[in-house]
């Protein structure tokens, strides 16, 4: 990757996305649930760039929206309706009202109040509403507290016993249609037990519903696999899809899968420049042109991103990777070994495309980076740099 | 109050600023120290709305920037240069540029190598550079790690002995000139003694560099002051300046200062519905339509924030309040006794006005929230809500 070039037309910083690893990963997933109908519905909170929504909807994939915002970006790309799900704790009426305007495939219900929400709106519409019910299976994933979601303790989804209550309810409905069940016990899971544990509970659910002819197509495990940031042993792509697989044993369904950090983390990079090498008598800092604001996961879950220097050589030395935020919660990386900088290096921050970009702000009036992608070879702008001007366009017209 | 009133015509959730709380918290700051000179630089990281700006500049305030955007967003409102200041550890030369050609009052310089670098800007354009220096003096601000910056572990500032050198060569430099002198050792402080500390070390600098001939004119405190956010007894602001006074015996400067939180914090309320009470086995969770993009405290530094239910009434119980985004920290306040609630009840974030909406995202897709003002009786907008047509606008031009 000639990193310099980039710079030169680009500026720093900047996000980078890999698309045809991204494809890959897609295809990989699809590949190890060949055994049955599977439909990856792409998370795309974790990265929903235009562009690189319009490159996986033509690899059909499907997608997993938690916002009506989410559902206008896959309908702005041209996505079928069908391939559309909608889950979320905090549906509102009116983008409930909106997903089924949208004839979209299915919502993902999450509480019993939800639920009767829907039903009005469907109702109000004339309309019957396919849902699935989002269970909560108290099974511990195991990550970082602010995203694991499978214990009940979490807002998420409903107990196995509510969940059956409802899926009655909706049965005898008229303007409910229940299709699926869905799960997601958590983000970046790297040991599959407890995901596998989940699969288990909730196929005897759906067998249980089965002997009461609700007829579920679709078992949706959510999203949560895995990736290594800091060369953790990643588990097997193989496994996961085996232990679900065994789990759906004698079922008709259709698998979804809700995968998000695992199609986008490692394929994407934060390219920035370094500003300056700032040695006090306690710590070696490398300030760098990109901060919390662009890259908020070191700060916000201790997260761990590698970091390399591609044209830097010699002795490393620890230092701490910062950005120019205002505060000491603003760093990309701490107690690192690194090679001697200078002004206007480079430095890449790796696995950055998945809750990059997307959880990004402008705090400090900072201007969002522009996103390229990497497809067959060539290099494209996908987002722009926002400008001052972007900034103020909602506020500039109130000024007295 | 009539917040139902509001959420008829503006919907929710919205910011909701009292302008004229922050027009009294700026005047009884002006007035503790009249006893001297002094400029405050509104620190305009903590909240930069333009009208809010422009309010204040009207008070004859000044502006401590950060970044290139926020000094536009001061010019944006009127401002004279010479109310402008510079800070930030990252300042990129393009940056320096525009300060310089501005004609800003002064920078903050925080690193020998900065330094070097607007001493090279200014001799490109053929100027002298106004500097300050900010001391980081080691004393421990006993606040928040991520908002505590006054220990040489943290990135900011110089040691008092750089300092020294760093004046001396500025002194004989043809394109620096010292005015003044500068230190924040973190925000939020609720004791005053580290920073009656700071002032003295930094104080005695200033009579040291005033023996070498080096007269400095400002001295320029910082930010920090807290405030109550739970019941905490909050320091008075009388004290406040008198351990800075007591510092400055003797020496004829203008006391800088840069509040960000005491000017705006308490006067700013997140305004949101509640959208689903959800009760589980375990726990009992309020779901509203505000979320941690919104409000990232409570998430990034487990802030607490008081909650009210204006229209609720009846029996308290414990519970958590969350927002819709897919993850478990997403949470505006944890274990907190409410009334029952119903959809569409009516919930205030209190105490939002600082870092609120300046650290919002766009994360989940959700459009960041309006604000707006109350000023002399009158409600109005002073940003708009965003639109999905907003969020895409720097994408859709690059689909195929
Ligand atoms: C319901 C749901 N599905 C899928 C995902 C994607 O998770 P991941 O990025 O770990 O695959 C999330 C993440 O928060 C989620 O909440
Ligand atoms: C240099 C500087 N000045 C002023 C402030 C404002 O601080 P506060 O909001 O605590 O007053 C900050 C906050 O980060 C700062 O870094």
């Amino acid at each position: 990757m000639d990193y310099r070039k980039l710079k030169q037309e680009f500026k720093t910083p900047f996000y980078l996305y890999h698309f045809d690893e991204i494809k890959e990963n897609f295809l990989k997933l699809k590949q190890v649930f060949k055994a049955r109908k599977s439909q990856i519905f792409y998370a795309m909170k974790a990265n929903s760039n235009l562009s690189l929504l319009q490159m996986l909807a033509k690899l059909d994939s499907g997608f997993d929206c938690v916002s009506m915002g989410e559902i206008q970006r896959a309908l702005k790309v041209g996505v079928k309706p069908y391939k559309i799900i909608l889950s979320g704790v905090a549906k509102t009426r009116e983008e409930l009202e909106f997903a089924l305007k949208s004839d979209i495939l299915y919502v993902n219900l999450e509480s019993e109040a939800e639920m009767l929400l829907l039903e009005d709106v469907a109702k109000f519409l004339n309309l019957k509403a396919r849902i699935s019910i989002r269970v909560n299976p108290n099974v511990d994933a195991k990550t970082h507290p602010y995203i694991s979601t499978g214990l009940h303790e979490n807002k998420f989804g409903v107990e196995l016993d509510l969940a059956r209550k409802m899926y009655l309810y909706a049965k005898n409905s008229h303007f409910l249609e229940p299709v699926g069940v869905h799960f997601h016990i958590g983000s970046q899971l790297m040991d599959f037990s407890p995901i596998h544990e989940a699969a288990q509970l909730v196929a005897q659910l759906v067998k249980e519903l089965k002997a009461l002819k609700i007829e579920l197509k679709f078992f949706d495990v959510g999203g949560g696999l895995g990736v290594s940031y800091e060369n953790e042993k990643e588990p097997h792509l193989y496994d996961y899809a085996q232990g679900i697989l065994a789990a759906l044993n004698g079922l008709d369904v259709t698998i979804g899968l809700e995968p998000g950090r695992f199609l986008v983390a490692k394929s994407g990079e934060l390219v920035c420049s370094v500003l300056y090498e700032k040695i006090t008598a306690k710590k070696r800092f490398v300030i760098v042109d990109a901060a919390m604001n662009d890259l908020m996961r070191p700060s916000l879950y201790n997260a761990y991103h590698e970091i390399i220097l591609p044209y830097n050589q010699g002795e490393k030395s620890l230092c701490d990777v910062v950005g120019g935020i205002c505060e000491s919660g603003d760093f990309l990386a701490k107690q690192r070994e690194l090679e001697q900088t200078k002004s206007g290096d480079i430095l890449v921050v790796k696995n950055a495309g998945a809750y990059g970009f997307s959880m990004s702000s402008n705090y400090n009036t900072r201007m969002r980076p522009c996103e390229l992608a990497l497809e067959n070879g060539k290099i494209r702008l996908i987002r722009q740099r926002e400008s001052f001007k972007d900034l103020i366009a909602l506020e500039e017209n109130f000024l007295n």
